[in-house]
Formats: C-alpha cells, structure tokens, sequence
C-alpha cells in the first residue's frame, strides 16, 4: 500500500502545468535563475552515475538563495510539477537524474560558507559548498570536516547530506549524518523547516535531521546545514601492507579488529584493482602482491597504534611499510586515489556499494568473485575494509549504450549476497534510481509501506526528486 | 495544525473499550503477563521525575517476547485505548507516567542478551537489558557500550533509546542513537517494523533507526535492538581540578576546546554542589575551590593528552590532580558519583537539562545564577562541559505535594535562556510531560505540525504514550 499520491495529469494537462509554472518562475525569480533551453538543459538530465532517464527536464533553476528555493516549490507545488534537487551531478546512484517534465532545482550556486565557529566547532554552510572546500576553510582554525567522500574535491555538502555519504575516515569518525547538528529545509509546499541546533546534543522533538539525511531529496530541499567540525588530528601514521592474496589481507584487517584496534582509516584494493593501476600509471603494484591493504592510525596515540599495526599485519603480509611524513603517506594513498581512474579507462564503471557485517569481508568478496566467474562479468574490487563497505567494480564496455544483462544480473546477485549476510545494499552511495528495484528485499513490505506515509507527511503529492530513492 | 486523531470515546464507550481489552489479554496472554490489581498497578503511575499524571492506569502488561508486545497493541490499537511502554522507569522528564484509563507496557522482564558478536563489534539485546548489565557483558571481550548515562546501573537500554540517553563519554564518543545500528519495534497496530542492520554504515531508506530513537515510545514499542559496541580504550588518565569559580572552570573547559583538545569526559560541578557533598558526606571538597572540573582522556595517547590538559589548566586553577590508577581515577570522580544523591538529601531535585554551544556555558551558568536569584529558588549546576549540557537543579521543599509557581517560572526563565543562546530544552533527558509546553517555542510551529504527521504515519490513532514528547 502506498499512500502518496502521484499527480495523475493528462498530458495536455501537464504541458499546461509546465507552462504556468515557467510562466511564474519567470515572473517570480531574476532572468538568469533560469534556464529552459533545451541544449542547456539536456546536461542535467542525467549524474555521474551515467543512468539516462525518459526525456529531458523542462527547466533548470539555478537558485541563489532559499527564498528562491521557496518560490520554486511553492509554485511547483501548487501545480504539481515534479522537482529534482541538484549539488554537483556526482552522485553514482542516479539520485540527481532528471526526467521529461522535471525542474531541475540546481542548487550549486548556493556555495557560501557563512559561518566557522572555532569555540563551538562547528560550520553553517549553503549546500552548494564544495566539500572540500569546507575542510580547508577549517583547517585554518585547526579542524576539519570528518566525512571525506573520495568525491569530496568535486561533490556538494548538500549532495553529501542527500545521501549520507561516507568515505574513507568513517569507521572512527562516522558518516555524513553524525556530522549534521542542524539543517534548513524547504518542503515541497515552500514552506522552510528548521532542524536540529548549534549542539552536540539535544532531543527535543523526533530526529528530523538524520531523517532528511539520506532521504536524497525526497523529503526536503536542503538550504543549510549546520556542520560538526572536529580537531585536526595531532598526529598520523601511514601504513601500506601487502598481501599475497586478498584472503590474507581481509585476514590482517580482522586481526586489527580482534586487536580492538579503531584505525582512522583502512582501505583493501584487491589484485585486479593494482593490475588495472599498473596498466594505466607504469607502475608495479601488483608483482608486490594480490591485494594492498592501507591503515591510517591518527591521534595523540598514533606511532603507538601504528607500531602494533604493523605487529599484527607483518606476520600474514608480503611486506609492510610506515610512515609519519605526509609525503610519504600521500605516496602510499595514491593508489587508492588512482584506483578508479585506472578503471575507468577500461570501460564505464560501475560502482556498486554493498556493507557486510565485518566478520564476512572475506567470505564476501569470495563470494563476488564467484559471482563475477558465473555472469563472465569481470569484478573489481576496493573497500572500506574497518566498516566492512565494499565496492565492487563491474567495467562494462563503454560501447555499449546499456548495461548488458549479464551485469544486470550480477549486481543482483551481489545486492542478494550482502542481504544475505546481514548487510545493505548501499554503505554510502544512495538508492538513486539504479538500485529501487532491489529496495523491497532488504525493507520489507511492511517497513516500505512506512517510508510511503512518511513520504505523505512531508510530500503529499510526490513532487519531490519522484521515483528516486524509496 | 494536528493530524493526529485522538480516541474520542465517552465515558461509557471507554469502560467499554477497557473492559473488552482487558477480557482479550486475559484471555491471549498468560496469567503472570497480566496485572490488574489496582494496590499494584498504582506504583507504575508515575516515574522517576515523580510527576504524577491524573488517576493510575488499568492494567500492566509483563511481556516477556515481542510476541506479546504485538498482541497487546494488535487488540489496544483496535479498540484505541492508550498504551504506555516503559523501562525501568528512571526517566527524568515524566515519559513513562501513565493515567488513568492507560495500559502500562513493562518491558523489564525482557532482559536477555541475545548475542554479543566480537568480530562485528556489536551486540543484539531486548529492551529491558539493564544498561550496565549490557556493558559489563561486552567488557569480557575487550569491547564496551559507549552511552553512559548516570542512571547506567538502573536504567534499561529501551529507555535509553526512547529518550536517546546521554552521558559522560558523550562528547568523544556520541549519544545513544550513534550506537544504534538497528531495531524491532512494534507498531501501534502490532505491526512489527525491522529498521537498521549489522553494519555500521547503510543508507538504503529512510532513518527510521534514528527516527525512533529518542521518540519517546510515540513511534513505536522497541523489542529488541542491535547494537554497537567499541574497544575499552588501552589507557584512561584522570584530572580533577578545583577552581575558584565556576567562570575560571568554565574558562578552562574552553581553553581545552581553543587547544583542539578531545577528552572522553569533562565533568563540571560548582560550588552549591560541592557544599551539599560536603554535608552529606562529611568531605571538604568546597573549601578546595568554587568548582571542580574532572577530566579524562582515553586511547593510546591518552598520558600525553592528560599532560597537556594538565598543562593548560594548572594557570587557571587552585589545584590540578593526574593519576593514571583506576582507582585513583575513581576516587576523583567520586565526587560526580555522590552530587545527585547529595541533592537529594535537601528535597525533591528538579533536574533541568539544557544544552547550550560550547562557547556559552560560562554566560548560561551565569545567567542562570540570575535567574535562580530572581525567583528565590536555590539551583545547583552540574555540567557535562565538552558538549555544552547542563543540568541545573531546583531543589523542591519535600513537604510540598506541587512543584512551586516559583520552581516552574525560574525553569522557564531556563529555558528560554538555553533557546536564546542557541540551545535546547532538553540535551538528553527527553520531553516527557514536564517539559511539553515550552516544545513549540523550540521547534516553531511548522516543525511541529510535521511532528504531528508523522507521528500519524506511525500511529493514526494516538495510542501510543499519547500526551508526551510532542
């Protein structure tokens, strides 16, 4: 049962819906918030993700401020024309992809950061803000912004609060959502919510921040973010091991968990990965093993940490490196940054975004390469091996104008493996467009059926970013 | 506006309604489930707040398993009589009080751990486990439960997510929700609802995780919860330190934060508490100082942070302790351990629970002694200093059988004190009743109208703990 309710126009009805509400927005909004030539707006049909839906928007508006933002869904709203949210397009789920009849809701203008509190670490910044953007603003008072997407230099705070992104810092930091204190939203009526507060904590009220959080633009146009920033860290330490085989590494990661040890950050790229690194940059990753596992350690503690890293992993590696020189340590991480340009040059990627119970990264990726030998689809893999997220790479041939069946069918699998295992069909990515399908099995009727009249609550008619998401 | 619907019954049609619900759960649910006997049911009136709704309810329902928890809402929600969960019922804002007419839902009896996973660093529990208990569990395999509320060794973990309890590790470690990666809960129409997973990350759908907890049993009945548990640190070093007032303390906190400095703990008691200690245990804590700042730091650099602590406070205070022996550590923090029972020696605390910016603690503790001046009534200022939350206490004349018109206008005074520097009402003690009519001054009129759809989308018809949190 569903209890939103879609708008259900003829399509003269629509055509003169779209027409009105262009009408308004020109009347309402300054001449270049507004974009309806269909050469200009053909580019925001489609995201990073390189799903292409029906059709192209109708309109772009480049909104500078909330009350734009507000203008925008109040006439919208009124004419029940769909809008979708925008940050930078990076999304890898189809999340931002804009459909016949949409308005896309470009919000990358909206780029300021308003405010940096050193004395109560925190940010309040516009959606638009490039995230990286916002780490640097920070580091000038000696904090940063946790969350570090690997899209960070080129994804918007706002896209990252859409679909509660992570990254690499995660598994001692937390995602995107442990970060947001408070939020302006606009709903899809144009009325603008406030979230959340300038604390750490505070429960009065229902969680209206983590519930937007994620919600990929569904709920809500997000116009501000009230941000938690945290220390620098004194001090890191960089370790690089690698291992025979990928078992083996999975293998050293676990050890470090049975070690109670919390790292910053522990990245696993598996042989094929290094292989495709080595094809595209000359180098020779992968003669020094089957899989490459990087450890950050970072704090007051982290030599120390870094020292018993290092004891547990040389006994299973091939060899082990350390290092407290940045230089050095970005020497390292390069090929967790180079990873997927590497792939990308082999075909068009895609991504996928399972998590598993960490006990099952091995039995996991076991199980992918099975799956990737059945379907004849060849897999790739990286993870986020201390919060067991893992990325399954499947390099389709960029020839071809759809995904071939096969990779369809493997990704299911995968999708149906992670369910299996207690997992999630997307760690960090979102459900966008590209993985509704699979959506049911891991809610549950009954639990879907929720998200539906939770839908109604903020969005009776289903303007909001439709057919994304839930 | 409200779309919530109430129970509209009259008299008559409520007898009835009661008198059928009681004849269905007499007849679905074993005899030791059920009490009725109003010399026994009378005590589950109220909570630890001791506020005291009218009448007392009609029945307690002892579930042992979820099953139970369904048929009592499957047959209250079909005949729209009012259903209260309750923990241990060591709530401080009144969420747990049941009038007349209600069905008490205790939950205590189902206490089981039913798994603690080493490898997943996770554990899944009921909802009545005793948050101690569940700690002290994890503590055989190195790990432990972060939240550590000070009712810890009375208080259930159900509870603990309705209210999303706080605590002394807050500030480096989360509240209750950043530990909660899934639950069972079940709806007002015995609908069971899975939400979360094994794994730390996800996004597939919306948060509901995060939704109910802390929604004060208006959502939902959780009957079990997955949950995170994280390594014991390798070190922990303990400072206490006397200050001369509470505004050099208060400035010491802050020089921690200027200094990026993140302690587990940072624990502030003024000089009113340290006097009432003193009376009830004979100590001289208050000829130390005007206010004592207790600090800890944790992890494998936790020695070199203490150093540093120790270092930027000593110029600010009268004396600066460190020791590294636990029960050294635990003697300091004693006095902590003994300010609330101490309070209660001179009447009946009214524990308030604001939480303020970081950078405002020193202003609110200030104004708050204003405040406390103005209306004649004695406050008491405990603080957990790293996040900003404060409890100022009102202590009541124990002879009094209603808190004075006094009590409550310096309590409103508070309040809209915490909302004016950018704060809350409540940083983790929840709503409840005691606090309802200052809700709306917090979240706005729109944000409270959405509160009421969504509570609809859980619970059209208003069973579920109706009259607290919103």
């Amino acid at each position: 049962m569903t209890t939103t309710r879609r708008p259900t126009y003829q399509p003269t009805e629509q055509a003169t819906a779209a027409a009105q509400l262009l009408g308004l927005l020109a009347r309402d909004l300054a001449a270049d918030r507004l974009t309806t030539d269909p050469a200009a707006t053909a580019a925001y049909a489609t995201d990073r993700s390189g799903a292409r839906p029906d059709g192209q928007p109708l309109a772009v508006v480049h909104a500078t401020h909330a009350d734009e933002v507000r203008t925008t869904l109040r006439h919208a709203g009124a004419l029940r024309v769909p809008v979708v949210p925008r940050g930078a397009g990076t999304g890898l789920s189809g999340g931002a992809t804009a459909a016949e009849g949409t308005v896309v809701l470009d919000l990358a203008r909206m780029n300021r950061i308003v405010e940096i509190s050193p004395d109560d670490q925190l940010a309040v910044v516009e959606p638009g803000v490039i995230t990286a953007d916002l780490d640097r603003a920070a580091a000038a008072y000696g904090l940063r912004y946790a969350p570090d997407p690997a899209s960070a230099a080129i994804s918007t705070i706002g896209g990252n609060i859409a679909t509660n992104a992570g990254g690499l810092r995660c598994a001692k930091y937390g995602v995107t959502r442990d970060s947001v204190l408070g939020l302006d939203a606009v709903l899809a009526d144009g009325t603008l919510l406030r979230t959340g507060r300038r604390t750490v904590k505070g429960v009065a009220g229902y969680d209206l921040t983590a519930l937007l959080t994620g919600s990929e633009g569904t709920l809500g146009v997000i116009t501000a973010a009230t941000l938690r920033l945290r220390p620098i860290p004194v001090a890191v330490s960089t370790l690089a091991a690698y291992f025979r085989t990928f078992e083996d590494a999975a293998a050293g990661a676990s050890a470090l968990t049975a070690a109670r040890i919390e790292p910053a950050m522990a990245e696993l790229l598996d042989g094929p990965v290094l292989a495709a690194i080595d094809a595209a940059r000359g180098t020779e990753l992968r003669a020094r093993g089957g899989a490459l596992l990087l450890v950050q350690c970072d704090g007051a503690g982290a030599a120390a940490e870094a020292a018993r890293v290092a004891g547990l992993l040389t006994p299973r590696a091939a060899s082990v490196e350390t290092t407290d020189d940045p230089a050095e340590a970005a020497a390292l991480l390069a090929a967790r940054r180079l990873a997927l340009p590497a792939l990308e040059r082999l075909g068009r990627p895609l991504i996928e975004d399972i998590a598993v119970p960490r006990s099952q990264l091995a039995r996991a990726v076991r199980e992918i390469e099975a799956i990737s030998a059945h379907h004849g689809v060849p897999v790739y893999s990286l993870a986020h091996a201390a919060d067991g997220n893992l990325h399954p790479i499947l390099v389709i041939d960029p020839a071809l104008t759809e995904v071939p069946a096969a990779a369809w069918a493997a990704a299911s699998d995968i999708f149906a493996l992670a369910l299996r295992l207690g997992g999630t069909l997307t760690g960090e990515h979102g459900v966008g467009t590209l993985k509704r399908q699979w959506l049911a099995d891991e809610l549950g009727e009954d639990s879907l059926a929720l998200h539906h009249r939770l839908k109604a609550a903020f969005d009776p008619y289903g303007i909001l970013n439709p057919g994304k998401a839930i």
